[in-house]
């Protein structure tokens, strides 16, 4: 094996791009815009270009590289083929054939940017193999990290947790089409929404009523100080949260849950509320399984990524 | 590699123990009882006498034979240790280790049962490496093979799909001492219980009112000959189980569902009201995952226990 890799996280607005020794440590870091016209184009040439620059500058050769890992918003299929970003303009893209060309045929892997995420955390949480991490953000993204591999599924649609369906009665429509999906509800966007009903269908006093625009975070700190509006909410979420991670445990029952993405930084007082419920819902060899909190933070699809190249 | 090996299949009842060669092909095939007299302390010693005494019989030597396979009734975790078959009388039990010590230090790997049969389902479903697999028996059992290899889960309980919470409202209690599990709605039980219900909440007629007691082959050949009841109660069958599978998609997207056990003798009128309501919850990457009804019946379990030893 070489000396280092490269971890790339192409996201919507920045590319974050990590040069790692082959042990895994971070040695420099830095981003790169994201060009989405003529669909996104520009995009895999302008990382070759900064990969390289940075490259010349060091004075490393192509020998001393042993790879690039690179993750996408968008489904990933076998042999690195993307299946669509909407977000960058991509349809199916050989992403991993067409940056290899560019960078004098070096080996590429490619992921799913929740999946690398996964990876990433997993590596950081030490000792362990095999995780589920959820992404509670816009939406919500997921992971499945099996014996320290990506299971990225058929169709690419693995460790698809946001769109596990939870309440076959919902009648609002999920972003993806279906109605009752995960996401609906343990989203920062499904968390307003569930706080906005609650308001609506009920006249108790909450903070939440002072202050408008609703946001997430102000919920969850109403939670926090005692709003009983806002902790019925946060029960809600809980149930529905502890009830679909129960599901995913008869699936693959995982040594961890890992709980990240702009909801979690609400720290504890979200990881009880799941576990709550996790533990009357889980079956009963799975009741102890962990929980986390993410700590990578953004810089966690990059962590991930270069993973798929130094995994021995 | 050596050009034999066995495949054991360890019931409650009987021992099904079958001959094969590297390849996967069985040559022999027989049983012995299952003696579960003093906390099943007979059952190890019997199958390695079973082996030791076939193997005398054909004069083949251990360097011949690359290893046993065997599945158990329980829960298998890491090392091949069996943790608690109630079944069988058997505690925490290192079975892998103490068979190979009866078999002249040969290798072994042990399985669940319903693991062991999804991998044999799988190599007969042929050129596939992911799928999952759902017995739908007197409980509702599961595997979950990706990459050709057996996902056991943290605490042994992978592939536990007939505990995924698909009801939270439910008030009667599962086996599992859960209330709302896969298993109350889709086992053979589960129709009955689901059946009868039907029967004494509705005053419709029905041929499953003439004869007592109610049976889940007579509630499916009722559905076949159009008795509306009867279809009502495959309609809710196939509904948990469409949404239950589309859960399990959301996590690890198999290729392919097999759908096994007495229920699924039905034959394809059961496949088709589980799809009709998979593709309506499924996430929209996974909606045409394949679906196939198990072919091996019996010998499963035999043939999946074997493809953990000649598995390249």
């Amino acid at each position: 094996m070489s000396q280092y890799a490269f971890g790339v996280d192409l996201g919507g607005t920045s590319v974050k791009i990590g040069f790692f020794t082959c042990d895994g440590d971070l040695q420099d870091k830095w981003e790169i815009p994201t060009r989405k016209e003529n669909s996104g184009e520009e995009i895999l040439p302008d990382i070759a270009a900064s990969l390289k620059g940075y490259m010349q500058k060091k004075g490393l050769t192509v020998s001393e590289i042993e790879g690039i890992g690179i993750d996408v918003p968008g489904a990933v299929l076998e042999g690195g083929i993307v299946n669509r970003c909407a977000n960058l303009g991509w349809g199916v893209k050989p992403v991993g054939e067409e940056l290899s060309a560019l960078m004098d045929g070096m080996k590429v892997r490619v992921a799913n940017d929740a999946n690398a995420a996964a990876l990433g955390e997993l590596h950081c949480a030490g000792g362990r193999k095999n995780a589920v991490m959820v992404t509670l953000g816009t939406g919500v993204g997921g992971g499945v990290i099996l014996d320290g591999r990506i299971v990225t599924g058929a169709f690419g649609a693995g460790g698809e947790i946001g769109h596990i369906p939870v309440q076959p009665g919902e009648t609002e429509t999920c972003g993806c089409g279906k109605k009752g999906c995960l996401e609906q509800y343990a989203s920062a966007t499904g968390i307003v929404r569930l706080a906005r009903k609650k308001l609506e269908e009920s006249s108790m006093d909450s903070v939440l009523r002072e202050e408008l625009p609703l946001s997430c975070k102000r919920i969850l700190d109403a939670a926090k100080a005692g709003d009983r509006a806002a902790l019925e909410v946060l029960e809600e979420v809980g149930e529905t949260l502890g009830r679909a991670l129960a599901s995913v445990a008869c699936v693959v029952d995982p040594e961890v849950f890992i709980i990240g993405g702009g909801v979690s930084k609400a720290g504890t007082i979200i990881i009880d509320v799941i576990r709550k419920y996790y533990t009357q819902y889980a079956f009963h060899a799975s009741r102890d399984t962990a929980f986390t909190l993410a700590a990578l933070g953004n810089d966690a699809g990059m962590y991930g990524a270069v993973r798929m190249i130094i995994e021995k």
